[in-house]
């Protein structure tokens, strides 16, 4: 079977009229969420190291670094967006796969949009195309793939960003080829790099080569045309298991791009449920942490593989702990930014409630399921299950509380008027001529 | 054990005085052959394609695409140099592993240097460290890690670049571990993509990646401390087996980058064997194409699984078809680049005695070894057994024979005189006060 080229055929023919009502709301909805995470994160020390060490270098100076006064090549802003974006590990869910949809997608999108003139209903389509592609991808080969050592946002989102860049390009059907190809060889990115840097330079690099990708095959640099499917393609020598299937039916009436998720707390996903429970308990108590003997998890076992640092250093270390994470939500009732920032990390009376929490693998739970037991200093003893944590499909974010979260990250940034004229762009993104403009509006007002 | 840091350790501390004087000649040598190929492979189409797409995106245009008058950003000209070095498949080859070990190397320390005063001795040194990061590494992982189709000169090379690129930025050694944890996460590159544009790419791309990995852990941005040896990292994630022994075992005094070998023939490495022994014979008894019934050759089994391919349909393929290979080089006496032109592989006269080219396994040979039968019209029979082709370490190019190989190359490209200004500034790299003398001497002299 055809795979890379059933899939290519797809992305080359789609018309925007074709994409469902509810499918284009979750890709406004994306987007705003990507954006506000982005211009939230613009001024992460990860992002400043990153502009220190690669602005010397860049070319045409027409893209925005997101939330900031800098610009750059095409290029490099996909690049420092994608990382922006993901750093905070606040951003979105493709929760059948844990990939981050948006940070490849959006990110190589709204650079390219700084390029060459492009209405925001075109990105929207080829966003929602984008994010599409690399879903289908992650579904063929999760979770052996990702049970490999493979951060899938970094491997399956390069071919999302090819994609829907290539859309944009308006590459034929031989090109898109190409351009998954490309693309393809270029996918990468060690699940062992979490915890640092590196974790967010994946969803960055992803978005920069996947638009390189397409501007490549768009001058008809050559690739293989089986990228996916080939014996030394991307599905065999990167899983040990892969289902053809999951890319090539229901193109055009089963969308992937329809169930992506808005994390409500600033960490690994798969902490959420217990966050969720603890923050329950405390609000429906009235709890203070001084009260808590200690916090007793049953969690599901990917819970403890991704987020089972026992004593993390560094606030990027903090959203890999289940320990830190719901220590510092008994405390402060939140799992925002604020709360996994170096110092939030090293504050004593944090570690002190870190230590006292156990989590128990259970394996017979949901990855968004979880019971909380917080026993208290009095005896008293405190229980929640969570069987679907806030922010899953079962429980989603509401219009209101993405437009809370939003403010909430680019406030501090940007400013409330520059945040307020912002966010109603992203909910109009389709109707704008020039796409581009919401990029120019990530700035605080300067006047 | 901490693999990762004791390989960094070592490339920090490392100086020049100890580098073995064979090593250094070695190393000498290698330049010599990477630059001759890039250069002679300037006009390539791969590379055209390459420049047309990313040249308008490139930033302050210091560093040289060898052999043209462009110059691009330092990433980009990595990226195009270490294309045009590979894309004639005529470059080097680390025998134990298939690397190509000059191309993500050398593309990126020349590139620096046209950004950073850089004297050749301080180059050569790079040179040499970061040769042998990449074949120790694809030491530790080969053949597991190739069959399972990983491109290893891809793969391995990235962190060849990070090293090399890392020592002359005077990286300390927390930041060469994050240069080679930032290399490694985007460790990649498909043996699916042989045969077309994107086999050169993997140098260039290793090339430019590990260049970008060196200069952001010179801003300390941060990875994984154990990229290599980690459960999650490059070893374990990309390979069904690894020793380690391999990478940190007599540093500094076994130099994998001495065991460097050319190739004579601008075709896959494993039909060298098997072209050496059909020009002997057609030497030996002044044979001509239309004499020949059949050829029936034994070989390697990495021979068909690399070049088996029956029916090339342009010149990039035909490097990987021992049928056409042999073919050519009975009619013509020579593989060099000329016999791999689109126009050979669809030549009827090639074809009609490609298709009378027979190859068998032969599990007891050694890869660079072959046996030739050539069975004549006139019913005589002519055999010759290869026990290691020209070019392998048993049998190396001398210097006169590189010397042959680069006027061959680069006359065509850039004129005589040029040539040879180059040919002599290039055994004289370790006395040049400016490295980057040689980028720009690789043009043709418009005086």
């Amino acid at each position: 079977m055809e795979v890379t080229r059933i899939l290519a055929r797809y992305v080359v023919n789609s018309r925007a009229a074709e994409i469902p009502e509810p499918v284009r709301q979750s890709g406004i909805r994306s987007i705003l969420n990507w954006l506000g995470c982005a211009v939230g994160a613009a001024r992460h020390e990860t992002v400043d190291r990153a502009l220190a060490a690669l602005a010397p270098f860049s070319g045409p100076a027409v893209a925005s670094v997101l939330g900031r006064e800098e610009k750059l090549d095409i290029f490099h802003a996909a690049l420092l967006n994608g990382i922006s974006s993901h750093v905070f590990d606040f951003d979105d869910t493709h929760l059948k796969t844990i990939i981050h949809p948006s940070g490849p997608v959006a990110s190589a999108l709204f650079a390219l949009a700084e390029h060459m003139p492009i209405s925001g209903e075109e990105l929207l389509h080829a966003f929602i195309l984008g994010v599409e592609v690399e879903c289908r991808i992650g579904n063929s080969v999760y979770p052996e793939h990702y049970d490999v050592g493979w951060h899938i946002t970094g491997t399956a989102g390069v071919f999302g960003a090819a994609a829907a860049a290539g859309k944009i390009l308006g590459l034929n059907e031989q090109q898109m080829i190409w351009a998954l190809g490309i693309a393809g060889t270029q996918s990468s990115g060690f699940r062992e790099m979490f915890g640092t840097m590196c974790k967010s330079f994946h969803p960055g690099r992803a978005a920069q080569n996947g638009l390189m990708s397409a501007i490549l095959a768009k001058q008809n640099f050559t690739s293989s045309n089986r990228v996916l499917e080939a014996p030394r393609g991307f599905a065999h020598v990167m899983s040990t298991r892969r289902n053809f299937d999951e890319i090539t039916e229901g193109l055009g009436t089963r969308f992937e791009a329809a169930l992506n998720s808005y994390k409500p707390f600033a960490c690994g996903i798969v902490i959420h449920p217990s966050i969720d429970g603890a923050i329950q308990l405390k609000k429906e108590n009235g709890l203070t942490g001084d009260e808590v003997e200690k916090i007793e998890l049953r969690v599901a076992p990917l819970v403890l593989e991704l987020t089972g640092k026992r004593t993390p250093q560094v606030g990027l270390e903090g959203k890999f702990s289940v320990f830190h994470s719901v220590a510092v939500a008994v405390i402060e009732g939140a799992a925002g930014e604020n709360e996994y920032s170096d110092a939030r990390v090293k504050d004593p009376t944090v570690m002190a409630l870190r230590d006292r929490v156990e989590a128990t693998i259970d394996k017979s739970l949901r990855d968004d399921e979880s019971y909380v037991r917080i026993v208290l200093k009095d005896g008293r003893t405190l229980e929640k299950h969570v069987p679907h944590a806030i922010g899953s499909l079962e429980r989603p974010m509401s219009d209101a509380d993405l437009e809370a979260k939003f403010r909430g990250l680019c406030e501090p940034i940007i400013g409330k008027s520059t945040t307020a004229k912002l966010l109603s762009l992203c909910w109009d993104v389709a109707k704008l001529p020039d796409a581009a403009e919401i990029c120019r509006a990530s700035i605080r007002w300067q006047g």
